[in-house]
């Protein structure tokens, strides 16, 4: 969890994001904040010309410019330098807020299995739960509440936030972030329907066997479900980063670097590349392909494959760009009905007095 | 948590909802129901002449009416009449069932930090954790597994139920209800993507410093998921009532007394003003603001900001009465295409004759 | 939980399925798997003939088909003919990985009432919580975390994974699997607006009194919430299946052998008929039908009452067939509009000529 912020000179905040610094290195600034919101002493950003005002306004101490940006210091404001404004800013928050992590140790009313491995350097605390057989790596903290399954293995320098489950024999690398009350590994959704079940007619539970692999560097939102494979893996590959209430059914595969936005959801067995992203709401079929580097819209569905690269939209989505032009002449649809029968009364017109 | 109903009096009743009552104020009732659930000795409500059948037929010994309802007291049935029925039935509801508390006190399975302030009226239950720094108020009730993390601050007279969590420094009011597995506080998703990171290309994590602020009176759902801020506050605002499985992104701020229903989301930064209503399952773009009393139809994506008082619908939404339009016209392409391939036909016609 | 696979001669196999085999019945094999995936010893299944080239490749040692498949056994390749192969292979599932059950009895650190009944072949884990007067049947197992609340009744046979929630007076049948953080009996999203509250306007809490149902045989995903009813009971019917992260409303009635996907929702006091489909993301309004045998598309909004046995799709939703007519009318719009304009031109001419 982030710290409390700390001071640094601008001249090692410049050295820091590699940025040429004009102003004052020695000057002292002890936080970052909006433009609008910034204070003497806090440092900002501007990355988008869109807010020019609110730079030439602000009254921060120091704001990250991208290289080519129409910007000036002036008396009371320094500027630095850098390629990438946003990430620049971003370093900085973890250069003024260094992550912290519990003391190392099991607490009293954790449970750990006598035939689990805990770390040394890990953390359990309050409530949390090791079963038998599962393995948590080194500085690897879990929260109170949080949970790890029979013979499954948690990496190095993980996070499991507040009742953070991870069921039997999943598979998490290190570096990985499980927000509260996420939930990886639970039984996929299959049923065979037997219409002559013992007791009649029934779903017949499909046994969800396989496991769930996530690899490292990966970020799991609150209450996000990643279910278990019926057989085999259901993989979340590395540096993925996927947001809250975010459903990833048995069997998907998806790939490194990918953005799963808030409520979006993934049919069981398809496969989302690399670099993908998924707006917010967006649900894709099973079965299906999305390509590398794809973006799909909000609240789209995606029905049919989406060739590398593509970016569509709409339910059923489409390429983007067919679906701006229908949206917009959906705009124009009661018009055009109109305008139709104006247009058949004036043939009929035409028809009438050319018979006449 | 409600209790077993109690037995009233229908003048108590009557005078209780500051009713005007038509029959025998001396009359015990036990409980209420539905007009065609509701047995003799129940009270029921009519507040809407679509039900009219069941009022005729309804066996309840009296019916909360409003005050100009066409609806007169009968032998068996006595009558109240009240300027709001709904809302009078409500607050029936809570003189038969009054909540009851679990005793004060802090259970010996929970965990509470010596460093934490735990009013002495509270109850802290088995199980629950109330981490250092943290502060909870007087009568509030964290049911089991519920988690309060360092420096947060909960209020007076709240409930969090079963595993719902606060993290670190975020501030909830008096009065709020947290329900089962709901997350308050969890990091914003917002990474900045580094083609060069120092084991390849990565989308560094933005740390979210900020915190989340629930302000007084408001109930938040089973499985809902409020961010924590980047850097400030993202704000839920004084009664504003949030449904199960709703998704409240970093620094949004939702002004007071709105209605936000099960599944809809909000995303980074937009700005929901007050006694806005969100229907189920609708999204809110990033950095956009729905205005005071907007209503957003079911499913619904908002793209753009929508103006006090406006009703929207559809995705990307639009004028409600619009929506309307444009979804009846849509019913009607299919004939339309037909219409146009049919006039072309009888232009091209009318061309050739006038050529030849 | 399903256990490590175990080894299975052919012939034992063969009669498991009640199937016809054609090959060795002394052949052990250990496992299961896809197609493509099987090694030798392993049995997989061919159901659909567009997979007849992986059939043909498979090294699995014996394949499940149809009665009707042109399958022919060939060295390497025993077949097992049967009459629903899908089915066939489920079967197999749980006889390769028969779930295994953690040892009865109460965990030191469970915290269970003494006005509980706990039935002593029940598993009670670390950290679960059984509230006064609750009851938890034969065999049942509560997770870590698990919750179930006062005069709560779980019956025989049951899993409740980490940190699932069943709240007060709810009623879970026998056979029934809650996904962890599930939540059963959270109150309904029921508010009556008071213009005149005490401290101002404000949406009035309507107690929630009732409670939910859920019959026997019924599974409830990860993160699915099902809200207690208003007055009386919300109701899961027997042998229907909850996804995760789907949201059921207060008062809500589902009947037997649904299955209701993933993110879906349904509005208060909605009726959902016996062996419906609502696919992924659906939500259905409040106060309406599903009927019998429907079958709603992803992504569907259903506004109005559905016939029994009716497959619609859309938002709103109309029945499949015309939504397919619409939305391929809908690709052709754009196209539409110029053809209308290109239309009108050519009338206007053929108007000038006639009157010059």
């Amino acid at each position: 969890m982030p710290s409390a912020p700390s001071a640094h000179r601008l001249g090692d905040i410049a050295a820091h994001v590699r940025g040429e610094l004009l102003g004052d290195p020695g000057l002292l600034v002890h936080g970052l904040n909006g433009l609008e919101e910034a204070a003497p002493g806090e440092v900002s950003f501007y990355g988008n010309p869109r807010y020019r005002k609110q730079f030439e306004a602000t009254r921060a101490s120091a704001v990250l410019v991208g290289m080519d940006a129409q910007a000036q210091a002036r008396n009371g404001l320094a500027l630095v330098r850098v390629h990438n404004p946003h990430l620049a800013y971003a370093k900085l928050l973890s250069l003024f807020h260094p992550a912290t992590r519990p003391e190392p140790g099991i607490h009293a009313s954790a449970h750990v299995h006598p035939e689990a491995t805990v770390h040394p350097e890990a953390s359990v605390r309050a409530g949390a739960v090791v079963e038998k057989g599962a393995h948590v790596g080194a500085r690897t903290v879990l929260h109170p509440g949080a949970y790890v399954g029979e013979d499954a293995r948690v990496g190095d320098d993980c996070v499991l936030y507040p009742h953070a489950t991870v069921r039997e024999r999943c598979v998490v690398g290190s570096r990985v972030i499980l927000h509260a009350s996420s939930v990886v590994g639970a039984d996929g959704f299959g049923f065979a329907f037997d219409a002559e079940g013992e007791s009649g007619p029934e779903h017949f539970k499909i046994p969800q066997v396989g496991i769930v692999r996530i690899e490292d560097d990966v970020e799991v939102g609150a209450c996000t479900c990643i279910d278990r494979a019926t057989v085999g893996e259901t993989v979340v590959g590395r540096g993925t980063k996927l947001d809250n209430l975010v459903q990833i059914a048995h069997n998907v595969r998806v790939g490194p670097l990918s953005l799963i936005c808030a409520q979006a959801g993934v049919s069981g067995s398809a496969e989302v590349g690399t670099g993908v992203v998924l707006a917010g709401q967006v649900g894709v079929v099973g079965h299906i392909r999305v390509g590398d580097l794809a973006k799909v819209g909000a609240q789209s569905g995606v029905a049919h494959d989406v060739p590398d690269g593509q970016v569509v939209s709409g339910s059923p989505a489409i390429p983007h760009r067919d679906w701006l032009r229908a949206s917009a002449a959906s705009g124009q649809l009661a018009d055009l009905l109109k305008e139709v029968r104006a247009l058949r009364r004036r043939v009929e017109m035409l028809e009438k007095e050319k018979g006449g």
